[in-house]
């Protein structure tokens, strides 16, 4: 029996993995798919402090050597289930299953994708899903929005102050989020509002985004139009189905300061839970929180 | 008038102005001696994730890079407290008044200090103040740990499973801590617990710790120890007596998930809160919310 499972291998969970080992907890880390998590696909993150610009491949694989150099053992596998029989944790894996004492719950979240064509392909040549993460790339430059919730909105915003120009593009002809956001970008001059607008693809030349083709869903109507960037915010799902706890309308997971879940024994930590902010510096906070109590669980659970 | 003013320049510090600076906002961080914080003293930290080794000025000098690069403000004064006046805050510093409309407090914490002979030179060559940070430099090694809270039987135990013996030194014969935490100190075969013993002076040979000269209080001999590593947990003070928010009975500063302290627009990051980890990894987390709270709260107050 392991002390301590980890599930997920991104910048949470390698960093659970990193306390755990200098703590001496019989510890394994389960991945299903590639180390990093989502942002492995950025082409460049600039807010890990200590790393002023790095990819995002890059950087993880240095949390990847950091955790293996301490002799993290990593698992390829994926989780079917977790249950609790009393102290023991029971993680089924489409390779079996494995036991534990506690278990740290860091799977991270996936934001959803519009299906658009150029959609995929462009994603961190342009099109991103973070404003706090990308936006700072597009300094004096033409970016999109999409989406019509809280977030898109208060992200045009963000994005107004950096961006000359963004266009905020909704399919419907209101906005769902609050009241007070929405004044704002009407009332922000380099905002452009297209209400009962879809983006129907992205183009790029060169590898990089250069144009969105919109349709006016009241004129059946498509336009081109040239910018550099395209945030979507449509929403985030996180990876949270295979674990019984209590969760958000959302589906992240409910964890207190100390990570600490709806089941003793069972830590949450990054984009999977209810933190107010998805970034790698937050993760990694959460790591080493999740990890520390855990081993606090542990021996006091001895 | 600012958008926001930091105070104090450790990793929270720092980590909030890498944030304040890519969200546009007019900022400057005050600190009071010099940039790093607590952690700039310590001569290797190895557990902030993708630096598996380095000093902690080192690693400080690579946050404050970092800030300055994207352009953050730093003026050194001291800061003599915060008042609020409507939507303004007035920071009052030893220069002169500033003004913001939001301020983070992230002005850290100190372990407290023994004062025995040879405690101030060794720091960082063996004496500590941090289990989680120091503890696996001294593998298979002799420590003592002194203190008689639920902190230091605590990281008695963490210590004693990477360390071969550890002393555990109280100038009490009976510890505050919880009953739980003793007995499993006093089941653990390598712990050795000098009950009514005091730390009176701390030696080292070529610049790190050799030995350290404990006195019987209840027959008043003393008697050194051979050994690498003194940690000492005799309580910590969060530097928070200038600015007047909520704060729990050991002075650190209530802030919840989103780093709001009890007065809008003044919010805490790092050792200066009620967190349950003092570390880099957990400072950098803080700092990264704090900054985009304090963001999303001057947008929403415009």
């Amino acid at each position: 029996m392991y002390d301590l499972i980890i599930i997920g291998g991104g910048p949470a969970g390698l960093t659970a993995g990193i306390y755990a080992q200098r703590a001496k907890l019989n510890t394994v880390l389960l991945e299903k798919q590639m180390v990093g998590g989502q942002i492995a696909v950025s082409d460049v993150i600039e807010n890990y402090p200590g790393f002023p610009s790095i990819s995002g491949a890059g950087l993880m694989e240095k949390f990847e050597e950091h955790a293996k150099g301490l002799g993290l053992k990593i698992q390829f596998t994926e989780v079917i289930n977790i249950t609790a029989e009393g102290k023991e944790k029971v993680v089924k894996t489409s390779d079996g299953d494995l036991r534990a004492k506690a278990i740290i719950v860091a799977t991270g979240a996936r934001p959803k994708r519009l299906g658009a064509p150029g959609e995929k392909e462009l994603t961190g040549k342009g099109v991103s899903y973070c404003a706090t993460c990308d936006g700072p790339f597009f300094r004096n430059r033409t970016v999109m929005v999409v989406g019509g919730g809280d977030t898109a909105v208060k992200e045009a915003s963000y994005l107004s102050k950096i961006a000359s120009k963004v266009y905020l593009v909704h399919r419907r002809d209101k906005f769902r989020a609050e009241k007070m956001h929405q004044e704002k970008v009407e009332a922000t001059p380099n905002i452009e509002i297209l209400r009962s607008h879809t983006l129907k693809e992205i183009k790029g030349e060169g590898g990089v985004v250069t144009k969105a083709v919109v349709q006016d869903l009241k004129h059946c109507e498509m336009k081109e139009i040239a910018l550099e960037g395209v945030f979507i915010f449509v929403g985030i799902n996180p990876t949270t189905d295979f674990v019984d706890v209590d969760k958000d309308e959302g589906g992240f997971i409910k964890a207190n300061q100390k990570m600490e879940t709806s089941i003793p024994g069972i830590f949450a930590a990054g984009d999977c839970r209810t933190t107010p902010l998805l970034q790698v510096a937050t993760a990694v906070g959460d790591g080493a929180i999740a990890a520390y109590m855990a081993e606090s669980y542990i021996e006091s659970h001895k």
